[in-house]
């Protein structure tokens, strides 16, 4: 059997892949990482994934990172986990692909700019300033966004997939961060749904207990 | 045969599936797309790609968008161009897809901060502040490329791929911009090497072209 084991951080991406996986349903386990305490920079973690960064998942001790790969390859390694529709059109292939990496690519620098505003200024003051310019740069996606889910509960008309996954935690992020949720009703609703979604319900219930085992550490870093 | 029309702008990182398409060998269309005159925005081209992006890849007509996916689509259907290495193991596809993912979403959104820094801040005085710290996050993933590039001549070994092509656009790009070319020399040789592969070469040229178009309807941007 296939051994999993996924680093992940409280409240951060690996959300994803951890929702991907409870979706599957095959056995894995979780490593921790304290990000706020830089854990993610020890040349432990370092000689597995040497950018220093979670998610990273191990396939039977090789790892695997970046979301765009790891939820690929979770889809083609269990395709009847449905994690994305399947199809056997090549080009609709590759634009789930393309939705996922306008996810980590495209929204998730901006979710970087709302939320940790203050990494892209010397004078932490400033960080006001990048923060509003981040959410006029996220408005015209969650326009986009917003208009897709008006009409249907799922990113993909009536099937849930690993995009819902990825929203609600882009929406949780960015909405924490100041970002207006009252704009935006369709994509406030869909958040609310995947929250009670099974696999991301599970999902939220083991962070819980990454969060106290960080805060048992002294590793804990708040929400 | 299959149709295959490009949406470019010159400098921007459609660069690379330009370089891929000239390595494939097939014939295709390119469209300039005048970024600093919001031909970007316009209703025809987001009807398209509503995230209103460059590229976008026509596939007789279909629209595919974002590099990791147009770049996999091409690796997929044009197999035979070895624009990543062969391989028949999974795992090592999707690490394939993690370096492009890396390059787009790891890499990408740091060069816009060195690049574009002007767009972080309200004030526009800061923007060197927010380069400077652009150029901070960058090192640490510079360090690793230019370690991984000491000892060969292309991202995989002995093999060009389209991740060469990338971090050729990612190094014009920020050493463009103010990064400190001279600390990373193994990243600094491997772009002459880049610049003089034929693929490469091709695409530049084509570049001029896309500029003098630009120029000459009074939509150009200086590189």
């Amino acid at each position: 059997m296939t051994r999993l084991t996924l680093f992940v951080a409280p409240y951060a991406c690996p959300r994803v892949p951890t929702a991907a996986l409870e979706e599957v349903g095959v056995p894995f386990e979780t490593i921790v990482v304290g990000i706020d305490a830089g854990e993610h920079k020890s040349p432990e973690f370092q000689k597995l994934n040497p950018k220093g960064k979670v998610p990273c998942l191990l396939v039977n001790d090789e790892p695997l990172t970046e979301n765009v790969a790891i939820l690929s390859w979770l889809h083609r390694r269990f395709p009847d986990a449905g994690l994305l529709p399947a199809t056997d059109c090549e080009l609709e292939k590759m634009r789930q692909v393309a939705d996922l990496a306008f996810c980590a690519g495209g929204l998730h620098p901006i979710v970087t700019r709302i939320r940790m505003s203050h990494r892209f200024v010397e004078d932490p003051s400033l960080a006001l300033q990048v923060r509003k310019k981040g959410i006029d740069a996220m408005r015209p996606n969650a326009d986009m966004i917003n208009d897709r889910l008006a009409g249907s509960n799922w990113w993909y008309a009536d099937k849930w997939s690993v995009i819902d996954a990825y929203l609600h935690w882009i929406w949780f992020r960015m909405t924490g961060a100041g970002f207006p949720a009252g704009d935006y009703p369709h994509w406030q609703a869909h958040y609310e749904r995947t929250s009670n979604y099974p696999s991301v319900q599970k999902m939220l219930a083991r962070e819980v207990q990454w969060q106290a085992e960080l805060e048992s550490r002294g590793a804990a870093y708040p929400p």
